[in-house]
């Protein structure tokens, strides 16, 4: 018997091999000695079968076995048989049959891992990081992995008939000003300078588009070093594109269709298109974020106009200082206890309100401290704006309008989670459009670029770059997902003009701009195309599909908090040696 | 008229479309102005095709036509017509119509580019990397990018269909200290450590074995700081194949299989299989080289045994100092002059040989310095082993085995190519075996593993381990074309008592290696499954399937050979802010 002779996959057995002979390879899954009989569930990454070694059937089978221990490595050659009806185990995909061994070859023995691998493990996350290889055994990692090669190449797939060319652009890049902080690389050959890992690969895609591409995409590694949060890796990879001569709205449908084809290519789930386009301003309005949950109802209500004659000081006094009342109905919560009612104005405060108002409508009369200032009108008003009943109980928050809405927009996605009204299983997509291009910075006086300083304004918009560049709206769009932005992209200044506009707006000379971004207006001067892109979280998108809420469990390899990797222990020392060669050198007891 | 309702392609317009209305957009490739008529060649990715601005037929699309210049980009409405039999162009795609325009947009205007946008531009090739972005729209490049997405796209949809899952490892990985000099990431968040970018993602994908993936692939950026040769390139592209419980001749098998698919799929030729199998030592015998060129015979012939008791002392004392004589057949070029051998001789000085010894057997007799020394049975018996026939010149080295090998290995390639001997557009490929798996290094007085001390030795070679390192061979193998070598990889150890072996030939004891290879290690004492991989260098396949003889031409934004980008300008200064925030300061005048 060869190793290498597998003629099945261990999943794969059913009735219809009954009777034949086969050579599994595999891990040892669980082993049990039953009197003398040992069984054995043998795993590869199709699946896990039984395997019966008994030494009446095969001495020397049974031997091998006794020896056998957990996740050891075998190669079995045996003969599918039947169960008997009441040994059928209706849990295993191929519970039906089991292999009666007549060899049991150890390929390769294994000490007893530090902790179960088994899709329900409750080991802690760090001991799984640092046995990775372990981990990334348990049948629901390696379902994971596989929905991720799937995914990738339904994207290819699609992108590919579209007559996208993927191109790969470089990782040794430059370092830019703007933006997240770089990962530098010190250069051996030129002293003292420095390549930048890529924060996305923006300025080779358009200048791609420049080149005459036409249409690009890669599924590409990005950097960025900033301080992680659960759903941030330093690395992560995005499904990058770039079209030219291609209007935005081409291009959302196009990339609607592609959504749909990788969701039905690889959960079978059948996306509703087209997806609903979201002005960011409304966004914000009806759900007090640009990256709305919609799979559930509980909008914000803006009460500003019904409330402006309050006797309700706390309203009247947001209002006047150019603020908004918003509220929202949860519906059939007029019960809750003052409590319980507390502690969500605790949440409201730690999120950055003043503080949490309530009105619940109950049989017995209208509760709550708003309750007593409302005129019969404003009560009618507000009951008939909130579409609210006896039963519900509404929350306010009386604040800037940025507060109010992100505060309040918060609470409904927790309110709908702690109440179980976010149904599984749906998949509700958008586009929020017309972001705000710039944002003013009132430390450094000036304005920022949202997004970047080539996004395209909104046509009618470009006078106001001149004369309220606040109120200036970007052909920018986000493609959102149960309340995650997914991806994200714009339609690029292809125009001299217009960008000599834009950078007037932040403040830059075109001389400065020229010292910026040399290169890149450069190129735009020979010939660039009219042309917009997109970018999306792949990682993300896995992590939806996959059905997981950690971003780590879709990466093969991923890193902590701290960006450090516990398996391999990187980033670690290294010689001087090698920093010599590199024209670098520890600066200590640095503190920055 | 929009310039997104594009119609068509520009290079696919053919005589169905005549009478049709069109809208194309595109690039100016020339203008001509025929008394009044204005003829633009419009060129997109799809190719180009003459568009006429005729006044009589739209006098604004004559005038905005006027106002066009090179690589200004347009938007043409037009109708396809028939050209009148005397103007067909047989050169061109789309020769036998035109377009009247009736409109003509300037979408965007273009300086005067710094050089032809030719496939035949002759500007120097730091020009063409400084403006990359008008470089990549000579049709040549724009057909290499091509050609290199669909050799991306081939190779995945095939290891896709046999069961291979993509999977991203990452790039910010530990430095290790045996292999070629690291790129190294100075971290923010852990003082004094690094990352490394990785040389290649080898200790992954053998962690994937052990995690129980069984097949694995990714087409994966790696890193190597190492002095560039025309060939090489600081970041490149790699297949990276990774495969548990197969034997190696079944891998070999199916990458033959791959890269038979690959040629077929992209340039549609037909390779032949099986690919010869070469063990190393005949490879240096015959062809003198690691990666024989298999396109033409020439082959070395070892006349040692014949020349033993020679009385050319030339000969006799390399001979007698454990060197060997080599010859080769220089088919019909006896009428060579005095100064032409002279220059090869030069050559294989240049290359280390002590010099180059030769024959010429001519119809008056046999010339050549060596001829006067040879018995008539020598003579007789180097015609019979050379096939040496009238006309043919014989070419001799005598010297240590590995330089009379390379040199004359180096000569044959050289003299093939001289001499027209290579056939174009034949593909001929083999698979080198049985490497060593150690060498000796001299300095260090110790052994190196040749490949990596994960390579796995050739089964029967293992007790020479502890006996005479140096003649075990290695279960490694590299797949060559064309005298490239486009691929190589190894049956991995997977054996706990090898990989003792294998460390204590290389001088360390397991403690030593435990410190160097910790974490690998441990893994492979959880059930490492038999495996073996292999990698191909894409890059120069790209290059070999479009037929170009520059690594760069394949990669859209490559490095110089002082690893700069004459695009972008990187590596670059940075400020001081961030390498503080990286614990590091640049070195002065330091010259290491």
């Amino acid at each position: 018997m060869e190793s290498n002779h597998r003629s099945h996959f261990c999943g794969e057995l059913t009735q219809a091999q009954v009777g034949e002979k086969v050579v599994l390879n595999g891990w040892v899954q669980r082993r049990r000695d039953l009197g003398g009989l040992i069984f054995l569930d043998l795993r590869d990454r199709s699946g896990t079968v039984q395997v019966v070694c008994n030494p009446e059937v095969s001495p020397a089978a049974a031997e091998s076995a006794d020896q056998v221990r957990g996740q050891y490595v075998l190669a079995v050659e045996g003969e599918v048989v039947a169960r008997a009806p009441e040994t059928v185990n209706p849990k295993m995909k191929t519970g039906e049959i089991e292999v009666q061994a007549f060899h049991v070859e150890i390929l390769n023995p294994s000490k007893t891992p530090p902790f179960m691998l088994t899709d329900d493990t409750d080991v802690e996350e760090n001991t799984r990081l640092k046995y990775r290889y372990l981990d990334l055994r348990r049948p629901v990692m390696q379902n994971t992995l596989k929905l991720r090669h799937r995914a990738m190449q339904s994207v290819r797939r699609f992108l590919d008939e579209r007559g996208f060319i993927e191109v790969e652009t470089p990782m040794l890049t430059k370092s830019t000003p703007e933006g997240a902080r770089d990962y530098l690389v010190p250069s051996r050959v030129h002293e003292g300078e420095f390549y930048a890992l890529p924060q996305s690969p923006q300025i080779f895609k358009q200048l791609l588009m420049v080149a005459g591409m036409e249409r690009y995409f890669q599924i590409v590694r990005c950097f960025r070093d900033e301080d992680l949060r659960a759903d941030r890796q330093p690395e992560f990879t995005q499904i990058d594109i770039e079209t030219s001569f291609l209007d935005t709205e081409a291009l959302l449908t196009m990339m609607e269709e592609m959504v749909a084809t990788l969701f039905r290519e690889t959960i079978g789930v059948e996306v509703e298109r087209p997806f609903p386009r979201i002005p960011y301003r409304e966004a914000m309005e009806r759900f007090g974020s640009d990256k709305p949950d919609l799979r559930f109802g509980m909008e914000l209500v803006d009460l500003s106009e019904i409330l402006r004659e309050s006797s309700f000081r706390v309203f009247t006094s947001a209002l006047e200082a150019g603020g908004r009342v918003k509220a929202i109905n949860v519906k059939g919560q007029a019960g809750w206890s003052r409590k319980v009612i507390d502690g969500w104005n605790e949440t409201a405060r730690e999120l950055g309100a003043k503080g949490l108002a309530w009105l619940a409508v109950r049989e017995e009369g209208t509760a709550g401290p708003v309750a007593k200032f409302l005129s019969e009108q404003e009560w009618h008003d507000i009951m008939k704006a909130t579409e609210a009943e006896t039963g519900d109980l509404l929350f306010f928050i009386a604040d800037q309008p940025r507060v109010a809405a992100e505060v309040l927009g918060e609470l409904r996605v927790r309110l709908a989670k702690e109440l179980g009204r976010i149904p599984e299983g749906v998949y509700r997509f958008a586009w929020v459009t017309e972001f705000p291009l710039l944002s003013y910075d009132e430390e450094e006086g000036r304005y920022y670029a949202e997004h970047h300083p080539f996004t395209s304004p909104v046509e009618e918009d470009i006078p106001l770059l001149k004369t309220d560049p606040s109120r200036v709206r970007a052909q920018a769009y986000d493609m959102v997902l149960n309340g995650y932005e997914i991806g994200g992209g714009s339609r690029r200044i292809h125009r001299r003009e217009v960008q000599e506009a834009m950078f007037e707006a932040l403040g830059f000379s075109m001389e400065e701009a020229r010292e910026q971004f040399g290169f890149m207006l450069e190129a735009f001067e020979y010939g660039a195309p009219p042309h917009g892109g997109v970018a999306f979280g792949f990682d993300r998108i896995v992590m939806l599909l996959a059905g997981r809420n950690n971003l780590r469990d879709t990466i093969a390899f991923p890193k902590t908090a701290s960006a450090a990797c516990l398996m391999t222990g990187a980033p670690s020392p290294v010689s001087d040696r090698q920093l010599e060669e590199l024209h670098i050198s520890r600066r200590k007891g640095n503190s920055s």
